[in-house]
């Protein structure tokens, strides 16, 4: 939905060296949503949140896991992509983290942050309130990185007869690149949500986008993606 | 810990015919228990030892999960299976089914029984009294037959250093084979419990046994493998 | 294809006792073969062939690994199953041992056998010359029983957008049986033809045969196969 | 083997700022070669080499996929670790691209680059000369960026009892990357090799560096690994 001339039309433009677009340009392509996608929404999770919509680099000392503004600016456009999602019938998955007691041994984590407690049984990684799942949705709980790792995932896609993704969330390059990498390597179309998808540090944010974008995913801008989903959500001979 | 002239001393004599043992001699070993194991205790789970020590022939209008006698007769060796792995101080997983809401899609389920409600949080999926884990435990929740699908814990033997399972359990032509050759295909050697394993019908569990031993694993005597458990309890250098 | 009345008219009927097809009576359902399938044929590879269509009791001293009369017989059948898939356009996978110089360490091998070589690269594992691979099909090399397990046919399927299979091929209690389970955990809805699966002996080809029925897949006759797959072939608007 | 004072002392501090690495202290630690490792070399293949010591920015126009000067710098020190891995006698594993005929369908590949063919049986991805592997070394064929996904190395990991990895090799951003991830969350310790790592453009090695430092492995210096390995390679009681 994007055209090949646009393939570049992204936040990293002002991190990569026009250099290093031009030995990219091998990749360069249409960038569209897959066919019979579904939703996956990345660790949306209370503690990203914390502190509100200021600079993580202020909120660290306090809120070491917070994405601060960058989580807060993501808020009205996940919201309008979940809506888009619902009315358009797909199947929406979110994942989080498994808190739940004796479920692995002490050092099975999703990073090797060292001063992180063990997930625990409060609310920190219950999904944030604007985008509390409902009775029809799945949600994985994981205890690595990527959501395919260690989860039953990829059965449920095919249960679900689904071959592409529609992903957002957080963080780009952690939870984010590993999930995107994973999908794709399992054969699955991803279209990755640029204003959805957040993370803690900019530099990394956008080089790791760049990444995820020429190697594995197609990252499209919010706009392109609820313009699609509601296609599919008109009925089909009105 | 057997030798290879005690290969077929098992079960499964009186029904797989001479003519078959002799063409799987080519099977025929030495078994042990691997270096560095972990215990597996597959879905000792209440629904399985529903209505008591019955045949589930009897049992099966009422408790159609039962494994009635049979679940029973394992109490025993399976409680003292437990205690050798709990002295010897090795790590002890348990799996059983994920009743989590929202935690899958309709139709991914262990198997195709028709008359099978969504597990559900009542007790049923609860670990029976008699071998409740402890803190350090881990549960793995699976909704396959194979604890090695769609969960962590590849990742988990790695942290733990594990590279042998001793394994016990239900239902030996269910969860337990697929279980059991899942762990073989990883790498890893098992030794599978014969007088802690069981199932719904008789000669089902027998040639699945023999072909799990000829296959994929040691099928071990409870003793051998307690034997060798209290060997591992002594401190070193007594 | 077939209906609930007909569940349990295979050939397991002579050995599996009448109380427990009366206990297994709970997985009676229509059998079918899904959409999108694929056709995956196990390990038609020359070794089970060897010697000709004699008994395997008769074949073993020389040929250890033949399949005989039961792979013999199942020739005719698979024949004209591949030739329907091939005339229905469904895409073809084929498996067999990976033979490759330095492809594994010691060990890591389909079974426990004793007394068998590494695979190594004469024609013992080239596909049986009634079965040829063509050029669009794919042939997934495996170490392990299981075709999923160490391979990336998953992430195949979902490329080729395939949801189900159609499965044939040897040995019903060895990677057959291994193959299904992991589909069926996959996600996959899988028919397993009757006549066109083989084993070395027959209690344990028909146990298996009957374990998977009820637990994971169709077990199904192959004139049912194929029409259905003729229904395929037809033009769409004839 | 490296303090937690010289957590940073990494080629990635030319680009990433200041308050980013502040941000990330929470990650500092002491790095080391964990126990009982194996060396992982990947992709370390003929195309990458192409051109000689030149800027890829250079070369792209007649080697799209060569890394030139980049790939050529590191071959001192990887000839180096590859011999004091020798001399240690850990197990040595290479990847590189499946390229035997119907090894897949159309798609099934490591990155969605555009012009790029599918990989065929020229030289472009046999192991390069300096590296060749020997008799005892397991290389794995790949289709995907991961060298665990879609392969067996996790069941030769366990039958060989290594539980960490010692990896060096090509794209820092894509294949090594996504394998540093995959080890990491199958619960292995990697220590990633800094001067052996290589890739096409210096930004994205960096970061990608980076990332993998503070979330996954241990990014050492060539010179730590290798007096690592020579005191694995001394008699344990000279």
């Amino acid at each position: 939905m994007a055209s090949i001339e646009e393939f570049e039309d992204h936040c990293w433009k002002d991190v990569v060296p026009a250099a290093d677009l031009k030995l990219y340009s091998c990749y360069a392509r249409k960038t569209y949503v897959g066919t019979r996608p579904a939703l996956l929404a990345i660790d949306l999770y209370n503690i990203v949140y914390r502190g509100g919509a200021k600079s993580p680099y202020e909120l660290d000392p306090i809120y070491p896991n917070s994405c601060g503004v960058y989580a807060h600016d993501a808020i009205e456009p996940t919201k309008r992509l979940l809506a888009a999602a619902r009315a358009a019938g797909i199947p929406i998955f979110y994942c989080t983290q498994e808190t739940r007691p004796n479920n692995r041994p002490a050092g099975a984590v999703s990073t090797r942050r060292q001063n992180a407690a063990m997930p625990h049984e409060n609310d920190d990684y219950d999904i944030y309130r604007e985008f509390t799942p409902q009775a029809a949705d799945t949600v994985i709980r994981k205890q690595r990185a990527s959501v395919f790792q260690g989860t039953p995932i990829v059965s449920h896609l095919n249960i679900l007869d689904i071959n592409s993704l529609i992903v957002c969330g957080e963080s780009t390059s952690g939870c984010v690149r590993a999930s995107c990498v994973d999908a794709y390597s399992n054969g699955l179309h991803v279209s990755l949500v640029e204003e959805c998808t957040f993370d803690r540090a900019q530099l990394t944010h956008k080089v790791n986008l760049f990444d995820l974008h020429h190697k594995y995913v197609d990252v499209m801008h919010v706009g392109e993606v609820i313009t699609h989903l509601e296609r599919l959500a008109q009925p089909k001979n009105a």
